[in-house]
């Protein structure tokens, strides 16, 4: 009988992981479905934005220095500057001259700032003038948002409704993303039931994990829910097969501790290589991966928890390296309240709750009594990683936690 | 001419938005499309999670204290119990006996414990045991997730991945969530032309606001994005006229600031109630919001950064409000490294970039410099907002920061 005689430590399988993890191609889509896409080029701005000095409020654009000293009491007055049909770009005002002028307007040359419709009074072809302005005001400088060639989002960035606004403003209607990978996912076990094919009151075990996968990969890759599959050698590799056929990645779950049954890294080292089974991590000590024709697979846990935690700490860095996501901001600072105590030489993956008081975050962890806890999920806002050389967490250290997405 | 006279508190805005914010109705979706959605009633386990004491490793379930004293070196030596075709839940061992189990099997009576197979050794109907296990060890208890009754998730919550597995466990497949409201979006201004019919080059402004507001509003409801209406008091009319009968609520940026063509909000008034028009933020100051037959109307500012503003500070509470979000998850704390100046009688919505460094977060502000500056939101991580009654932030302030979503 095979026994996980040598776990391997979470750094370990976290850079095996690594290193095979080959960035997913690119494609272009239309910028306005790019929200939560990772961008896969630099943007740099064709255009300088604004294109040109124009107006960032409706009124007049004038030469701010002819309104100084301007008064209710004391009205400056200006004169319209007569037009003989010019062009819009060759529109010139005289000295203590001015022009009415709309929001995003080209400023007139000799104009430098626009004095706002309220302070003033236009009586024919003059102005009454309230209260100065100073050059430059009201006005949006060509380049001063964006200079042209400037690179104004990052490869790697997930993009975000602002970001979108930024290609809208700047028209550049497509971009290169990274694609997202098909990530097939299945689970085993013949004391396995689809829910959705179960009463309430039956006494059988709903299939929790390839729901769960499905959910957390959604929001990065495509997954591919395959279903469940019974306890059977050859039918798990059947399916192991097939599904690679269909996908570039996969995540089987259950049957991967130790037991009788438990064969899926047994299929996946006979399919192709095996690179580890057993990571020093709790929950999701029974977690492996290997390849099988160029394609990764990773053998999850079949508790939930132990699968989450898996998925955290294994799956998730090796979507993000895929996909080109540089960096993960779902941390957060907090200071535990109380002592956490874990085991020396095994990575813990401690769900906390977070209490919001003051000025500070703290993080309380929620009752850890075995991987069957789902409820230790659900109850807490994130969770935090204690280190395989700590022997716990103090109270009122403090800590990062990383916040469920 | 109608000026912004009379600017209103963002606190007062807040209240008049949130006391028109009607909840939306309730539907029943499926357990595997919750993700994100806001869940519209307490869900409470009808069934004891696990629904009986059951193995939580492969292995042998035995009385925990017949392994009492077991070494590699002297073994303990049980008995396989004969069985005689018992069904499953009449199964009992014998005082000294043991019967092979699997992960998610119920228990035998009289076994409360599971020795795990890597401590043992059976040959034909004896069990050698290496190593003792306590009572209770490798055996989930009835109810020891959740108990018959109890509430696992609370209405309000938005739902995640995790939550999701719940219901899974749960064989909860059909959940009550809020509905998502429709809002409709349009943007104002002859200046505006959409971005996919511009070329990079032409000297035309391109409609950011549609674009961003719709990526905004698509997290939390359906946004219905109409397009861009030229500056003419009858076409708007109607285009919200229009709009409102085929949407809950109507998103409309440009033409809020008091120019000549800025006849948004009197639309508003005109076909139905304008309960503010001006708000004391910045940027955002041309915000308004009224009432057109019974469903709410948000005037916008036609500048992006300023819409953005606007849309965190008033229309994202306000859909919040309508669809049950109890609580914003976005925000931590962050310390400044820089003095943010900011006028007493406004509230400032600073955009800031954080940056980590050891286990801290600073908060840097984005030079803040007119609505017109997009580039303030790329490049930011979040924002800060400075209360009315400040005179801005001290350098080494401790800030609560809204991450972006």
């Amino acid at each position: 009988m095979k026994l996980f005689r040598t776990l391997i430590s979470w750094d370990n399988a976290l850079k095996t992981v690594l290193a095979h993890a080959k960035q997913t191609g690119k494609e272009t889509i239309h910028f306005d479905e790019s929200v939560d896409r990772i961008l896969a080029e630099d943007i740099r701005s064709p255009i300088d934005s604004p294109p040109f000095d124009r107006a960032a409020m409706d009124g007049y654009a004038i030469k701010g220095q002819n309104s100084f000293g301007a008064t209710p009491n004391n009205t400056v007055l200006l004169k319209r500057t007569e037009l003989a049909g010019e062009s819009e770009k060759d529109v010139e005002i005289c000295e203590g001259g001015y022009l009415p002028i709309q929001t995003g307007q080209s400023m007139p040359k000799g104009s430098n700032a626009v004095v706002m419709l309220e302070y003033t009074k236009e009586i024919a072809t003059k102005l009454e003038i309230y209260k100065p302005v100073t050059p430059g005001k009201n006005v949006s400088l060509k380049g001063e948002d964006v200079k042209k060639g400037e690179r104004v989002l990052q490869e790697g960035k997930v993009l975000r409704a602002h970001d979108l606004g930024m290609l809208a403003a700047l028209v550049k209607t497509r971009v290169k993303v990274y694609k997202r990978m098909k990530v097939g996912i299945f689970s085993t076990g013949d004391e396995l039931s689809d829910p959705k094919n179960l009463a309430e009151t039956e006494k059988k075990i709903a299939d929790v994990n390839s729901y769960v996968l499905e959910a957390l990969v959604k929001k990065i890759a495509n997954p591919y829910r395959i279903g469940i599959f019974k306890d059977d050698y050859e039918k798990i590799k059947n399916a192991i097969t097939t599904s690679l056929t269909l996908c570039d990645a996969l995540l089987i779950s259950g049957g991967s501790s130790v037991g009788k049954k438990d064969f899926i890294a047994d299929a996946v080292g006979d399919l192709g290589e095996l690179l580890f089974h057993g990571v020093a991590i709790r929950p999701g000590e029974p977690t492996g991966f290997g390849i099988i024709n160029n394609k990764p697979v990773f053998v999850l846990p079949g508790y939930p928890v132990a699968t989450i935690s898996a998925f955290e700490m294994l799956v998730r860095p090796f979507l993000y390296a895929t996909h080109g996501v540089k960096e993960d901001s779902r941390k957060l600072f907090a200071v535990t309240r109380k002592k956490i105590p874990s085991a020396v030489g095994r990575s813990d993956f401690v769900r906390v709750k977070l209490v919001c008081s003051e000025d500070e975050f703290y993080a309380d962890p929620i009752r850890v009594s075995g991987s069957g806890i789902l409820s230790s999920m659900t109850k807490s806002d994130g969770f935090v990683i204690i280190a395989e050389n700590r022997e716990g967490m103090e109270e009122g250290e403090k800590v990062e936690v990383n916040v469920w997405v």
